[in-house]
């Protein structure tokens, strides 16, 4: 790709909760923006005025209440009004998309997590399309490291779960990495910000200039 | 089934806008409290605090961007988390349930209004699974003098489409009828409401009698 091209980049960050992706994806958007790529920078679930609103419901500590499938249709319905209104037209447009989150978080925290197997992937297939990231970085952190880091903070309704959950979905995490190693690469998160940004960047680079 | 029956029944009504579905869902309630029956009455998209959270994106008019998928996911999960929380519980334990709209609305105003098919099923069954309305009233009316009873009240977002989405989704209604004549009890709404009531109350009140 050059800065000039056509054809965009789509970037999505995961982890779990503490795993440090808000201050990797400040460090790689800074460094992408001094380089001239003009990076159009999102979240999940969010990013739209629609999609934010459905985060609200899905964040809300009071929801205690919601169905395991419920919370997997709202992920979805945020995902797929941001793809719609967001991403796919950036991508388009010959933007890098960097997203806070994506499909595989659902995977990992609701087919893994909560146990729902293939309908996350099945529910989500409607909305995603062929929209799926060129690059995943996932911050590999333990989730009782992770849990450590976000000591402190008020967590919301996710990150409330217990232990066995966060468990599950670092399970899931480390299957979606072994399922596709050529989009996503997992990169040590217990390392020092400066020392893991240089991975991503270089990882981030040569991407670019595969294209 | 037998005012002590453990075995509760599943109604739904159905109808585009200005059908009469409130007027005639109020009737058969009050009908059936005084033969003694325990009614439980709700609605779609809501009768859940998440649902009805999720109905205020849902029906805002301000959220025009809003993408035909992401519509159909966010009805799919206000529905999931009702049967979860309301539906299949109250079913279970005996009780008749009335519900103001439920999948065949979608199946109309998704698959049919929006064009978008059979996704609409695919996409819903996870959360509705086997808690299907044993009887479904479908309240017939032409689209245009639907639209004329509706006149003077604020439209919400899905009452603003134009003619030509509601004449989609009355077809689709037909349709619906078509492939599922056992369970879908159409109704003459342009008449009188006490002629519609007595007609409604006969078709229910033979349904309890058979299980």
């Amino acid at each position: 790709m050059t800065k000039q091209g056509r054809q965009g980049m789509f970037i999505s960050f995961e982890g779990g909760d503490g795993a440090g992706k808000s201050t990797q994806i400040h460090e790689l958007t800074e460094y992408l923006r001094q380089m001239g790529y003009e990076v159009v920078l999102t979240r999940e679930p969010g990013g739209t005025p629609i999609s934010e609103a459905v985060r609200g419901i899905l964040l809300d500590p009071q929801n205690k209440a919601m169905d395991a499938v419920t919370e997997t249709l709202l992920y979805a319905a945020a995902r797929a009004q941001l793809v719609a209104e967001v991403i796919r037209p950036a991508v388009n447009a010959g933007r890098i998309v960097i997203c806070d989150r994506f499909l595989d978080s659902s995977i990992a925290y609701q087919a893994f997590g909560r146990d729902l197997g293939d309908m996350v992937g099945e529910i989500n297939r409607y909305g995603v399309g062929d929209c799926m990231p060129d690059l995943t970085i996932y911050l590999r952190v333990d989730p009782k490291a992770g849990k450590a880091r976000i000591q402190g903070r008020a967590a919301d309704r996710i990150e409330s779960e217990p232990d066995a959950f966060h468990q599950k979905v670092f399970e899931g995490y480390e299957e979606i990495c072994r399922r596709d190693p050529a989009r996503v690469c997992a990169v040590d998160a217990g390392r020092g910000i400066e020392e893991i940004a240089e991975e991503i960047r270089a990882e981030v680079m040569k991407r670019i200039h595969e294209i």
